[in-house]
């Protein structure tokens, strides 16, 4: 049996939660893949999570969460995915946010980490690929901590601190891809596109896709993406 | 149309969310009552939080979520809830604690408070009968509050603050009760009990029963409470 802690990694199949994936077990956890069902509006990005746990050999857990009954976001309600328009903070918040999404998702993944009496949280957010999104600022992930710190059994026995893990935090999408890649993260399998086709295929127009292709070529690696045809 | 501003009440239906409503309300919001399903033994909970809403003139928002996903607690799993065993903060966190709930319920109401544009969400934690469990406790309220002012679009736009109130933080639940009366909150139709009949008839032995007991009695009120024959 591993000697090593166990760490949780909250993971969506995505480039950015594989990479962070690689990188808990990189640096000596035993990763536990942590993906939240959301309602989201497909099922593609929940198959790649299947496949790439598999492909890295990491245990899956999935949540299920009806977000859509609290409504507010084009990932979860019927409001249309917008294509080819400003990319990054300056277009403001995307109509793709999902409200409070980050801070459910770690807030699973606290309850998660608690039962595995683990002390360590992976989550993917970046702040300068971002897309204006405001839980993926350094701020969020420290107050993040701090309440986790604060909410827990583990806050009121004397117990050993939480830690939420941000790895991607400064990168760009090219150095995210650089160190995947290093590490062995099969990213033909994994999956971004907010708006794939019915046969699985990546739309390569919503922010999600162009930011991919984007980090694929700053980084020089060959796209292994499937796009729509 | 009310000129209230809107409110998020984390609601269940038990006796100190059905008085937090009455005094979100007696505050002078329009309150929104938010229950949420995590994976719950019983239904009784829920059917509860209807009736309750209804009596009380207050819409009702529905979010599911399968905490069994990630184990860990009596009222979620099969593990047998404790039943004439000493009560309150000296015995430790009971193993009817779910991982992280109120970190998960707070930020679902965070959530659809972004949605309703309200800027109040309302939580009936409290500290004084709260059982042992570490996310009723005010630093944790106040850590919440804090990652509520980060997590969410309203904190990019200059926006006013989002404030996380805990009006039962300090009452007994003889106060709590008493406030109640006042306000004219159902308690007939409020459901408290961790291990209900089959009928909904209350145990009268867990945890919740007994303090919901001992706080009539000691509020001098008459217990309208339905127990199992």
């Amino acid at each position: 049996m591993s000697q090593q802690p166990k760490a949780v990694v909250l993971f969506s199949g995505g480039l950015d939660s594989s990479t962070c994936l690689a990188i808990a077990r990189a640096e000596g956890f035993a990763p536990h893949a942590l993906a939240v069902r959301y309602g989201q509006r497909h099922a593609f990005e929940l198959e790649a999570a299947k496949r790439v746990a598999a492909a890295l050999g990491v245990p899956l857990r999935t949540v299920d969460i009806d977000l859509r009954a609290i409504g507010g976001s084009a990932l979860t309600a019927d409001i249309e995915v917008p294509k080819d328009g400003p990319l990054g903070a300056g277009a403001g918040i995307p109509v793709t946010y999902v409200p409070a999404r980050n801070t459910v998702m770690l807030s699973l993944a606290l309850g998660f980490a608690e039962v595995l009496q683990a002390r360590d949280i992976y989550i993917g957010v970046n702040s300068l690929d971002y897309s204006g999104y405001p839980d993926c600022r350094p701020q969020f992930v420290e107050a993040f901590e701090r309440l986790a710190n604060l909410a827990t059994a583990a806050a009121t026995d004397g117990g050993q601190r939480l830690r939420i893990h941000a790895p991607l935090q400064t990168l760009t999408k090219a150095e995210i891809i650089a160190r995947g890649t290093a590490l062995g993260v099969p990213y033909a399998l994994t999956h971004s596109c907010y708006d794939p086709a019915p046969d699985g295929g990546a739309c390569g127009h919503c922010d999600s896709c162009r930011l991919r292709a984007q980090g694929f070529a700053a980084a020089n690696v060959p796209d292994p993406t499937v796009y729509a045809r």
